[in-house]
């Protein structure tokens, strides 16, 4: 419990290279303004992107990773099968896994859930409220009834996903709609959380609230430590079966 | 399965009686409008209200219930504890119950919940969209992706109930909040569904969708049929120890 | 409700036509035993194998099917991959999945859970046990408290599957492991039963309780009539923003 | 997150008081033990017994605990009703609570389950073994894939609970029976562990791996910190409606 949590932060890191809008908004990139946030909340953190060899995930950074956090929209397709299997491989061996905003139709997300991980969305900039629905989830740690978001992309259901086994968050949309915007998942020996907010050309990720979550999560989705599970044949009944 | 399911739709059906605009909307009661909408759907439906001796609620009347239907407001604090205990009693053994909109403060769905059921509420006659979110649920058979209620009082969250089995809807509410809307919960033998709508100021209980996901719970809330569960001292080992 | 649910019992057809015990315990197929039960029980009853062409799933035969039962052990990897695509668009979509035993190492099942589905197994023989632990849930309509299989093969846990939306079974096994053997899932719109008794070499598929088990499942697997999700751009909010 | 968590461990405290042999196991009663575990464990302790004044839980006892753990058995009906609604209240507001073993029928469990919390036992000295079902979950730190305890009191299915929200422990019985022997749950802004082990005639409570899960309980079961939760009348829509 002593020891610091290790973070790797993911990021497609093509909008902002590409549009100078973005650019402004996260000069050091979306991964750059979560990494900085979680340093000074003691963690420790390395960031990886798309265009590095490996997607900058080889199996040493994996190894060393307790939670990854993924942000990914408009190159998911360019992220290679088997750098998908070795994160799944990971995450049902213990790895925390944050998958934010877009990254709901991420290889490894929809990998792991199993479905299509469809919505409905629309770029209006309207408001967001998040609100808690899981009054004592740690992940809602710090957290008032809800936070709002002046400006947001909306999601909205129906979202092609299994239920999920702890409920958070719900947004409120101000055009008509609601998500649920904060779900927890185990799949193997992992802990899985999806969180809504965070479309690129809003300063999202700035927020403190939505900073909070995000560190929240990754305290949340640390490791146990367990000896490895055995599957196979398991030759010995415990007496002798009559 | 053949056999037509019997309800009985339990009304506190005082407003109705007391005042005339509420009389306007319900001439029947609030349990007419709803009674007469499962007769016509192939229920076999029995109506109970308050002022009546035992409430309505004799055992003969739940031993011959297969699904009750509560509506509550004003006089929660009227229900008789013994009447209270012999409900649950009946839902542990396998009734179905339906608690409807402020039915979420009655004695009977606080002694099944655990816990305060408190909310948030304003009268401001807003719009109200329910979503589905559980897509594939019975409950949500013949509704579209969301419906809307023109007027309706509010309800937000923090709904201070169990997190659901399944949650089937969450409400938009047009000034600002949200609402989960439909939850399903076991207990004991029984089945139980809370659904949110039903201001008595309002024609709810006339409107189609709301009719017809009340008519969806009835049958999803059905009781199964098998023996009864056996509890206490279960002296023989299925073979001698060692 | 009241037309008849049409269900396509699926079999790999392999161990009955290459092991002649396993072929007099099942001279029908295991396909054969189970449809039997089940057009004596009101369904309408289509059977598919893996050695006919598209391995008898053809679109054709989805689209007309409420519900498919898949019973397979040995030959998981001779199934295509785009019939496994084909099936997994038709459960979220709807259609309804019973995963019998040895299938929970299926194409399909794996990929609708996202997990290993890996697991524990003796050939022993031993006796196991089945106990209820969702007393009101619909797959349990009919069945005591527990019920035995004489003989069977040994499941037990690390079960590598998502936490069951519902836990209709434990299992008990003789030598000493349990095992989470009837299991709930929704996705998309589509309804799953996990049901773990029935290895080849043991006429599991010929008890009484484990076709009830499996008829119930068919009955609460059997989907809801919903229009169509729509997902992406929904560009009209509910009115002007400000 | 740095500070140590305030634990108040309750027990009834009349077996050890009434019985040499219990004694002999427990010399400084089963609180002492447990105590003594987690005192080494960074906790701050604190003890309370059936017999204090206030049976020990004054509201400045329960305003000073973060994790209440409780073992009652053959005097729960002395449990002051106005006790149990203190707990129950600290317990909405963010208190954890840990039930142990017979515990299942104290007062303040039933009121928080809603159900009667009953099940099957025999005294027959047999063999348990806890099977981990939900990998990586925190209350199963540094548990093997099962762990086995050498004679316990059998407690069997059914047990009348709600579906847990994650079901960590599933006990194999040598008589044949299963019992769902790690129970997670939140009501209102806490969170609840039910355990099963801890039969007063054993030692129980001596051996690692019941006090390592009691202690992991511990702390999953700490409060959030958050601002309380407001209910009832909420004037101001967002804006003004149409």
């Amino acid at each position: 419990m002593a020891t610091s949590t290790r973070v790797t932060v993911w990021n497609e890191y093509r909008h902002e290279k590409q549009n100078p809008e973005i650019a402004a908004i996260y000069p050091q990139g979306i991964h750059g303004a979560i990494a900085g946030y979680l340093r000074g909340h003691g963690c420790i953190v390395h960031t990886a992107t798309l265009d590095e060899p490996h997607h900058g995930l080889t199996n040493h950074v994996l190894d060393n990773t307790d939670v990854l956090i993924w942000w990914g929209h408009m190159a998911h397709g360019e992220v290679k099968d088997e750098i998908v299997e070795q994160v799944h491989d990971h995450v049902l061996r213990g790895m925390g896994l944050i998958v934010l905003h877009s990254g709901h139709f991420s290889k490894i997300f929809k990998r792991l859930m199993g479905t299509t991980c469809n919505l409905k969305w629309r770029e209006a900039g309207e408001r967001e409220r998040l609100w808690v629905v899981a009054a004592g989830h740690p992940i809602a740690d710090g957290i008032g009834e809800y936070f709002e978001i002046p400006h947001e992309e909306m999601y909205g259901e129906f979202f092609d996903i299994p239920e999920p086994e702890t409920l958070v968050f719900v947004s409120w949309f101000q055009g008509g709609e609601v998500f649920r915007s904060g779900c927890c998942y185990r799949r193997g020996q992992g802990r899985i959380f999806y969180f809504r907010p965070g479309h690129e050309t809003y300063p999202t990720y700035h927020q403190p609230e939505v900073l909070r979550v995000i560190s929240n999560a990754v305290r949340w989705a640390k490791p146990v430590e367990r000896p490895n599970t055995t599957y196979g044949h398991r030759p010995e009944p415990i007496e002798p079966l009559k």
